[in-house]
């Protein structure tokens, strides 16, 4: 992962694509959200959504999970450079998440993120403060899904 | 599930509980959050979670498993009673998600909904907007993760 002094506003990263299938829709409704239009092709047409449609919590998950594989992906490529790497605080949470559009089976969504803002912790000056808008994106270009995430990101002189 | 007018603020309904087991946390890290103290014991005790620790979208996931649990139970009683229910509306999205403190392997953790908000739609009549905030608290009392959530609710007599 990056260090606070290597990231800037407006910098974006694509993280890749997931197809939803029927199979993982129903898969994580079964287990995390059980509401029939997650469930079943015919409620989901008949529902607002017009479709079997993914659980919201779902797409966050998978954008969560290429976030991940994201900040692995730099942390080898570093690693393979011989540099340090950033070891990032958990995260205390975040914003503004929207489902802005139903995610249904077969849609393949492209996650991507873009720093919004940076700013040295006030607290604790070894931390920098960054806001990343995580968004995915539909086959059709359309934005599907939306949230302001907040990270403590070391700053690069700190601890060493 | 209810309809705006039964809705008013301070509503209170106990979720219901939750154990983190090793297992589900591994499981769910696997497949969403492959980060090593999500994974690993050892990685968890060496972390600043200070244990293997639950994907926060794991304890997100398992707060909507618990709600839907809740709307589906509430559906049946009034069914049972011979009354109407309601189709509540898809959720846009929700704000200010927090995870306050690591939910840890073994824990318990107890979610709750609250209502905070509730009012008219001014541009669709037929719907209110109620806001919630929902909560888990693990078997210590401590308040471990908040989200405020948005939901449209039909109005009784729109529409019937």
């Amino acid at each position: 992962m990056r260090f606070f002094e290597d990231i800037a506003i407006g910098q974006r990263r694509e993280l890749g694509s997931f197809i939803f299938t029927v199979e993982l829709i129903k898969k994580f409704a079964a287990q995390f959200d059980p509401q029939r239009f997650h469930l079943d092709e015919e409620a989901g047409r008949k529902s607002l959504f017009g479709g079997l449609a993914a659980s919201g919590w779902h797409v966050g998950s998978v954008c969560m999970k290429l976030l991940v594989a994201d900040g692995q992906r730099l942390t080898r490529e570093a690693a393979a450079r011989g540099e340090k790497t950033a070891i990032w605080g958990p995260s205390p949470g975040f914003r503004e998440l929207r489902w802005i559009r139903p995610v249904l089976a077969g849609d393949i969504v492209s996650f991507a993120t873009e720093v919004e803002s940076v700013r040295p912790s006030e607290k604790r000056p070894e931390w920098g403060i960054v806001q990343a808008r995580n968004t995915g994106t539909n086959q059709r270009g359309e934005l599907v899904f939306s949230l302001l995430a907040t990270a403590f990101v070391p700053r690069r002189d700190a601890g060493s």
